[in-house]
């Protein structure tokens, strides 16, 4: 079958389309012909040696799809089914073998590219404002990087949970998109602090900065409050005041999605079907596709991502 | 009435018995007149000015009580009921007015001053360990300072989860206390690395020391793992790698009992007298008395607990 190689290693836009095998189905898996790929920040990171799949998992990038199922194995999903599937790796390729557990309908009225870049951005919002989290009606989270692709979906899913949405974002444009999608507070990270604005307010806080914001994390945080940290944009190691973290009773947690076990895994992408893709399917929180590349064009699309440019996702067709 | 008044702030054995007013009831609260009253390594924090009672509660030291409901207030409480308290203050006096949502029956078979003493160990251990980390059937948990007072209580109620348990401690005497009452895995921390020992083993750290372990408490944590901090004898500042928490998923949490709602306080209260009582009323759960003392040898109490040769509960009778 036709997939993405990396060429060279120590180029991260070495990516070329080439030949290899057809993956092999393990119990419990399917065949799924893919029509479309979605593209992830984690794809760059891949490509670049930072971001290594788990034991086990394809050696292709690629950490979601929507296609058909060409072969069901020993499953009981129907051959021609229409999916989209969340990966562990092996996204850019005509062909790649999926856990059933990792199947999700395609949402009503979406495309494959549509449907294929979604998947990773609602299970990731869902499994942590939600699922982890726990938002509910009536409290507040923060949003880091709220006009990014992660937080402009998470403003919406939150603002369906009833919460009060503060975000950050670098420019007064990007903090007017925040509050198009429905953001309560808007903090301009380069005239504000947030954590003065916010202190002792924030129940949840969805963090991609890491380092660079524990301490003023720790300050935005209310009694009992929870963050849930999926990227390290500013850093890994901090100072922790762990005095702060009992007398407010805080929750940090670190998560990724790619390294979770199948049942994990699954327990997550149910949850998110259940709950997201009504919202999805009735157009109470929509999604932006930025852009489509042909597959032999993921270098040019990685390019266009890195840039920092994209307000929106992009995907590979098939 | 008579209550232990601190007459000297800048000296924290300066507890003398003297007369005070008798608490005013608020909604919701009845009127305890106290029998015995649990000493907490809590209260030697709060007579050195450390830890000062929430917002609204008694400045009179002490955490737990048993005793009789000598006036209901409010609620459908019947008078002469015998009942055990969870305060955020207040248990060294005559009288204590307690929010209905903190009584707990006595455990049959207990005496006052056994039951004023299980109160707070048995409610920390278990909403910390249960509760927030969810410890189960199967999973390794790693319990610091096992010897201590909540040391002994965590290490039988994770045995009863089902849990495999493993400790530190700082003698093989205590060691050898921690395997009477079910560790799997002893540790010695003069002479072995606990987190050498446990490397990514531990799905669950019930953690007293703070800043001191965090680096080994994250090596030894297993993906998904769930430390709980709920004291800091070891320092509050450390450098926290949050590319940790994120490889392996882990959630650091602080808690402190004292300092939640009403309503929070209630739901722990229910759900240890609902899973603890059973256990230690039919023994599968022991609990030790060390020592009891008139109330009025309180600063008598405190300096035998800060010796550190304190092996179970002190509890001051009334």
């Amino acid at each position: 079958m036709k997939a993405i190689i990396q060429t060279n290693l120590e180029d991260p836009h070495s990516l070329e389309l080439g030949e290899t095998n057809k993956p092999q189905l393990q119990d419990g898996e399917v065949l799924v012909k893919v029509k479309a790929a979605g593209v992830n920040r984690a794809d760059l990171l891949q490509a670049r040696g930072h971001y290594p799949p788990p034991p086990g998992a394809s050696e292709i990038i690629g950490l979601e799809v929507a296609g058909e199922v060409v072969d069901a194995g020993d499953t009981d999903v129907e051959v021609g089914s229409k999916v989209g599937a969340l990966l562990a790796g092996g996204g850019y390729a005509e062909y790649v073998a999926v856990p059933q557990g990792q199947l999700l309908p395609i949402p009503t009225g979406y495309s494959f590219a549509e449907a294929a870049s979604v998947i990773e951005v609602a299970c990731t919002v869902w499994s942590n404002i939600a699922m982890e989290a726990g938002l509910t009606q009536g409290q507040t989270i923060l949003i880091h990087g709220g006009a990014g692709g992660i937080g402009t979906f998470a403003i919406q899913v939150a603002k369906q949970l009833g919460a009060t949405v503060a975000v950050t974002a670098g420019s007064d444009e990007k903090l007017e998109t925040c509050k198009e999608l429905g953001a309560d507070i808007l903090i301009n990270y380069n005239e504000q602090d947030f954590a003065e604005e916010l202190k002792n307010q924030c129940d949840v806080i969805l963090d991609i900065m890491g380092a660079k914001y524990l301490k003023k994390n720790l300050i935005a945080l209310a009694k009992g409050g929870h963050m849930v940290t999926i990227g390290m944009q500013g850093g890994t190691k901090a100072e922790l005041n762990m005095g702060i973290l009992l007398n407010k009773r805080l929750t940090l947690q670190g998560t990724t999605l790619r390294s979770r076990s199948l049942e994990g895994k699954a327990t997550i992408v149910a949850d998110t079907v259940k709950h997201v893709w009504p919202w999805l399917e009735n157009g109470s929180v929509k999604h932006y596709l930025h852009a489509t590349y042909a597959l032999a064009r993921a270098a040019e699309a990685h390019k266009a991502l890195d840039s920092g440019e994209v307000t929106g996702k992009l995907v590979l067709e098939v």
